[in-house]
């Protein structure tokens, strides 16, 4: 018998009480585990969550939490060999292994980055700007996002098993949840080893990731306000979940990613001598193949002007094949068997509810000519084309979960986007065009039924990830049938995990609470020039009050003859008079800031490494000729960077003239040494 | 008889085939009006919405929408005196109808001035940056929201019938969906008599927003992917709608704002001669007598340190022994009568289950001493101050929606945090404190659990809108027990009603999408300066190419002695050269974007009229003596002002050196006349 399953569940590994279920090989039959959760306490598992996992996430900062996630994709990536390995046994080639294995470590790379690059070295978030709320400027609010002191649930699908428990757990952990995942069945021998490698390195604080081998029991049961399921599964099982009372009415965050009939449009503009005509030719047989079709992304209609349906079935027909089908093993073999002979029945059921309105055009939906492999024990199956007739209404509800597409016609863009929408709501459509109406006409239409549109033509192509691939910078789920989730799109996945509160406060409370200096707060200026003052020494609110510097007609002259920036506003002043802003000459706003730097600058060499940016610069009243500004400098954020000596300083720049009237506001972005000795 | 209130529906007012149902007035009993919807064809409404109103809608810019919602806002501005009239009836004081009345047009306009000030004059809006999928350049992706194809149905409940309709039909408005709202009955006539004024004004496009007078009958049956119910009310009922199969598994999207247990806490640091001591209970008296405690965002749990207890309770008792209670005719009367006695028999049963752990402090649940008023008839009741026993669960369980409050006691900051999570996900929580860390520790432990925090002071305290008020720009709505859902908050509520949608194109495609430049997408330059272009010639994606200009040793001194910014790395040769990031002098980012001015700009009186300000200016490799640099200047994105001769360019800069190296990236913000003739 072969091994059994193991769950980690509380800190330790739980092997069930009985023998399990067997988990075949797709190619050869052949048992590759058992599995069983029986016995499991999952109530244990959510409380381990819940007081030791959550807690010990949360004390960390987002950059902390991203640090870990790249150690852990570093040293997953030394497992990369026995996980390909492992993954011959789902059906997968070594092409469908490279999506869900290296396809999961770059998403926690992309995490790691997008941890440290967008969110703050700090464990909440600030959302939007300041709101003020009273004239007086004594009352204010302010968003923000905090970390939920709940449990990730994630319920993935068979497909991806290394790919579908990252993607969901690398947001999670950034977001502060300490996460319970339950993989597929079918597959989870192969989310059963990258748990193991990922408990071994240590690199996770314990409790923040736990694992069911088989059945989750009643662990919707055990759940509660802050806690989150996240499913990838079929509209059927997204059904029973919704129908849960804790989901119902106890306040769990349920994410479906489920059933989707995904599009791709072949552009009315091409022809069939266009490059995109055979771009499109391969999207769709790669999303055809790529994991057997096994892929919830995969293309499933294929929608194509009626006057170009014959030579689109022929091209895909000669295509098609070419594809070898066999045993993965075999590296001449371009598609393996699907998961299992389950899985197999399921999509020819699928193909038979389709031929009611469609024909097969290309494929043998009984059987299925191997390059290699045994055809009674393995679940091998063709790749089949149909063709639907006028008015078929199956292909638009039926998912084949496997190798299998259909082709319908349009008559327009406007009934191309008919037939798209008659999906009701799918994770991603794509259009083959190279005609930018086009493109904005067919996009523009699919958006609001879609979680991404993809546009393939002879200028992207090249570097195009391809229609079936979520990446993780750019969200993932659709509307509607497809279960109305979001997962990833980089910071966005993360703060789908967290709670948002609008914060009422006076300025001073509200600097205290984020951390962050508000408009309105005290400000604190001492003897000592902040720019003198180390990472370590620096205060939020410390300030730089100027002294004043009048401009004269001559400065104004000057730099325009300097900087070559001879704008009649500056430099002629009758043109300048006639000017509905300014009403007669103007300094430069560049005039304004470069004056301002030399009035706050501290010249000596010091801690202030160097001015990197400016942001959200808004010139507010003309300086004229005559006019005296100084400049306030107050520190508002401070950011150290962990693989670094300096951390980042926002401040807040105010330049005023002599009404105090503000002329320009603006935040300055400074490098700063952690420490400094002079 | 009294008159039978009609339905807007299809085009035109439906009236009833039967008499309907009576509606009393609140503090006399007298029949206001009668309701019922029999008859009424939903189904035409929801075509009418789907096929009449939405496509009027999003043919608009978001700018044309936010005009309509300024417009109407000031038409229903001058029916005041006759809503405030008919209020009376509800049991509103003028107060209370000040907060409904005035707070629903205040929601308009601060819509009106978001939608224009932070929203495009487009129909889409971009979301986030755009993200590079490929190194080469070719390939990339943004993401945009587009305006869904549905329906808003808006189910409100009966305290707030003018404010309630308004908050939700703003954001609908702008996101480009028809409403079809559904008031609370007991309080219909004020929401009908607004919906005539809008209907009459002609403002609103047809369709955009129709009325059900009465029952909503299988209106949820024919709703499907891409309509969406914004239902504030009961727990029980939306318990009711999330069980609906079109909910449940036709991806109708459902927000929720229900029942939930405020509360307020009264900070550990606070003494009773403190002004904060004064600011809470003010507060507590405030919402509890507010609408007669009938706001969901009313304080039911009064959170205090164990040894003030005594002290609250009494402060409350002779604070609310003034509060006059009557018919809100009388100008003396300070609370008015609950909306009616069926609503005042539940709040009865609240109060009996309440006592099962409670004593009753202040107020006599059986009566109501009466300022001016008919016992019998009017729906009246005194305020009630409970006190809990330790341990008590009933107040966290439990929400009398009236004015009644349950003072609890803490001990300590955790503990106090504890029993505010208690409430499973409420609305909103206060704390009044004039502690900065006693405020940062205390809504940082609320916030997972609230959407919105108060934090009240002696500094805030005159401008504060107080705990119950929600704000237009800020977040309305919380987490579990309140409903998960989230309504308001400026754009956001906006946002929450369109889809978003990662497109994945090459850099011209997305430029043709999105009608914005995207970096990497096709520039033009053309013979003309595009300075010399106004708003009308001028197309996205002119660009200028300067001359180039090298950077001397002296322009660097000079600059250095002309502004006074003298900093090190400018001018001393040895210290520059220890700089880590530097190794010798540099020029300053200042004089490079000035220059760069210098480069780009074009001198005479043409239709760029000012230059208002600079975004993500980023300086991204060091210009040293000698080095020669040229700036490329883009049109990005051009937004007419509807009330201006003259709209907004943003334009992409990019400054490099003589490597083709960027130097400094940021964006130019110009406003440019609509027309110029030289």
């Amino acid at each position: 018998m072969s091994t059994l399953l193991e769950s980690y569940a509380a800190g330790r590994w739980f092997r069930a009480a009985d023998d399990g279920a067997p988990l075949l090989d797709a190619a050869t039959g052949d048992e590759v585990a058992r599995i069983s959760s029986r016995g499991l306490d999952v109530a244990a598992m959510v409380r381990h969550a819940r007081e030791t996992g959550g807690p010990a996430l949360r004390s960390l900062t987002f950059h902390e939490r991203a640090a870990l996630l790249k150690a852990l994709a570093k040293h997953l990536s030394a497992a990369k060999d026995e996980l390909y390995a492992l993954s011959l046994r789902t059906g997968a080639t070594e092409r469908d292994t490279w999506v869900d294995v290296d396809g999961g470590f770059g998403t926690l790379f992309s995490y790691a980055s997008k941890g440290v690059r967008e969110l703050p070295n700090d464990t909440i978030v600030l959302d939007g700007g300041l709101e003020r709320l009273g004239k007086g400027g004594t009352f204010a609010g302010q968003h923000l996002y905090t970390s939920r002191p709940g449990v990730a649930v994630q319920i993935n699908a068979f497909n991806f098993p290394v790919w579908g428990m990252l993607e969901k757990l690398a947001p999670a952990f950034l977001a502060g949840l300490p996460t319970i995942v339950k993989p597929g069945s079918q597959t989870a021998y192969l989310t059963e080893l990258v748990v193991r490698r990922i408990i071994e390195s240590g690199i996770l604080p314990e409790g923040t990731l736990q694992l069911i081998a088989g059945s989750a029991g009643n662990l919707l049961d055990e759940l509660t306000v802050h806690d989150s399921v996240a499913f990838t599964g079929s509209a059927h099982t997204a059904g029973i979940l919704r129908r849960h009372p804790n989901v119902l009415d106890g306040g769990v965050v349920l994410g479906v990613e489920a059933d989707s009939l995904n599009c791709s449009i072949l552009g009315p503009d091409v022809r069939p001598d266009d490059p995109e005509f055979d771009l499109f030719i391969k999207g769709v047989v790669a999303e055809m193949t790529s994991k057997a079709g096994q892929k919830c992304t995969a293309i499933r209609r294929v929608l194509v002007p009626e006057n170009l349906a014959d030579q689109v079935a022929e091209a895909l027909a000669a295509r098609l094949a070419k594809v070898t089908v066999g045993d993965p093993r075999n590296p001449d073999v371009r598609m393996g068997p699907l998961a299992g002979l389950g899985q197999r029945d399921e999509v020819r059921k699928a193909v038979e509810a389709l031929r009611a309105s469609a024909e097969v055009v290309f494929g043998d939906p009984g059987g299925a000519a191997l390059l290699d492999g045994d055809a009674e024990r393995g679940a091998f199956m063709t790749p089949l084309v149909l063709r639907a007739r006028p008015g078929a209404t199956e292909p638009h509800d039926v998912e084949p979960f496997g190798p299998v597409s259909t082709v319908l016609t349009y008559d327009g863009v406007e009934s191309a986007l008919a037939l798209a929408a008659r999906g009701k709501g799918s994770l991603v459509a794509s259009v083959v065009t190279h005609d930018p109406q086009v493109a904005r006409s067919v996009v523009l239409g699919l958006a609001p039924w879609h979680g991404r549109v993809l546009v393939l033509d002879r200028d992207d192509a090249k570097e195009s990830t391809g229609h079936g691939s979520p990446l993780p910078v750019l969200v993932h789920g659709g509307p509607g049938r497809a279960g109305g989730g979001e997962e990833l799109g980089g910071v966005r996945a993360v703060l789908h995990h967290m709670q948002r509160t609008a914060v009422q406060a006076s300025p001073d409370q509200l600097t205290a609470i984020t951390g962050r200096w508000t408009t309105g707060a005290a400000r604190a200026a001492s003897g000592v020039h902040p720019f003198r003052k180390s990472l370590a020494e620096l205060r939020i609110g410390d300030t730089i009050a100027s002294e004043k510097r009048t401009v004269s007609l001559a400065d104004i002259d000057h730099f325009a003859e300097f900087t070559g920036d001879t704008f009649y506003a500056h430099t002629d002043p009758e043109a300048a008079a006639r000017n509905p802003l300014f009403g007669g000459i103007v300094a430069h706003g560049y005039l304004v800031v470069s004056l301002a730097a030399g009035l706050f600058v501290d010249p000596a060499p010091g801690p202030v490494l160097a001015n990197f940016g400016v942001d959200a610069l808004r010139f507010l009243t003309p300086v004229k000729a005559g006019d005296t500004i100084d400049v306030t400098l107050t520190v508002k954020q401070i950011t150290p960077r962990s693989n670094a000596d300096y951390g980042e300083v926002r401040w807040d720049a105010v330049v005023a003239n002599q009404e105090g009237q503000p002329v320009a506001t603006y935040d300055v972005l400074t490098l700063v040494a952690k420490t400094w000795e002079d």
